[in-house]
């Protein structure tokens, strides 16, 4: 499986994805040029085209994979049955998942804008993917009369925006672990979905 | 107080800033020309220097703007002394005013990245007195005993994620009113904040 050497192009194509990658986050995508990837990769602009047709499937790409990975990363992981313990296991997974990769989610959310249709609905069907992930736990934990979830997905799609926030400030804040972090949304999440009466 | 005719300038003005806000939001502040916002205003690139000194002011102009007006919609608001009162008010409010404003909200997300450091400070100062509103809340919440909040700053950011989390899916769920959804992230909002014990 593994080889000693990589071709030239193993080698360049992640660098294109990592050049392209930050230089969106930097600029946003449609203020980036193939030749600023190529003079950041180092190459002459004509080559980038041996490693992807044009630039609209190279956000393609960057978005496919991060999301590829985020649900090849959730199935990896060992998940509780119980829907209480499972909500804790998706919270602590994502914000150490996401907050992890900054440029990553940055861009997952900009630059949907700026894919074509074909590509935006091919993100979106991943998205859908890892947002079902926790509709199925809010279900069964609302079937179960541990949570109370009256519309699943006005609580997922809040969860998942709460959660994924921590980004747009985490790094303002040296003073807390991400293990603090995990523990103060864990105890937020679970109060949003608490089946007890607060009245 | 009101004239009967706009000067030009009082005309072109708002016309100039609606462009702007509208090309950053669709395409991303660094990629948008002045020249274009020119010619979406329907004026000669040259004329738009009368309203602007640069698209560095515009785009600082229209995230002051909208910080600005926030904070005077919630000011001119009645404000409940009861903090979860008042904890309720702020998330209708929120709602109510962001989910109206999706282009502003998105450009005074993304475009942070794209202010000087010094009109950066200023924007953050508007931000932090915003935030500083929920702060408040929290603060009075949690010291009454009425909500268990460990972490103000932690639990301000996360709200006010969850809140503006919204407006990257209501669009596509006609399903529900405005109300409908203040009524359930109410419910979430409480919830997180809850003074129980939800071991």
């Amino acid at each position: 499986m593994a080889r000693k050497q990589g071709s030239h192009s193993d080698i360049t194509g992640p660098k294109v994805q990592a050049a392209a990658l930050r230089l969106f986050a930097q600029h946003g995508f449609a203020a980036v040029s193939m030749r600023q990837i190529a003079s950041e990769v180092g190459v002459q602009a004509g080559a980038l085209y041996n490693y992807t047709p044009d630039k609209q499937t190279l956000l393609f790409e960057l978005l496919r994979t991060h999301m590829e990975a985020l649900l090849k990363a959730w199935d990896s992981i060992e998940r509780p049955i119980d829907p209480l313990a499972a909500l804790k296991c998706f919270t602590e997974f994502h914000i150490a998942y996401h907050s992890d990769r900054p440029d990553q989610v940055f861009i997952s959310y900009m630059e949907l804008r700026n894919l074509s249709a074909e590509n935006f609905a091919q993100i979106q069907a991943l998205r859908r993917g890892y947002e079902q992930i926790l509709e199925d736990i809010l279900h069964a934990g609302h079937d179960s009369g541990l949570m109370n979830v009256p519309d699943i997905r006005v609580t997922s799609m809040a969860l998942i925006a709460l959660l994924t926030g921590l980004n747009n400030w985490f790094r303002e804040s040296g003073r807390l672990s991400l293990a603090d972090i995990q523990g103060q949304y864990w105890l937020m999440v679970r109060g949003a979905v608490a089946a007890v009466d607060q009245t």
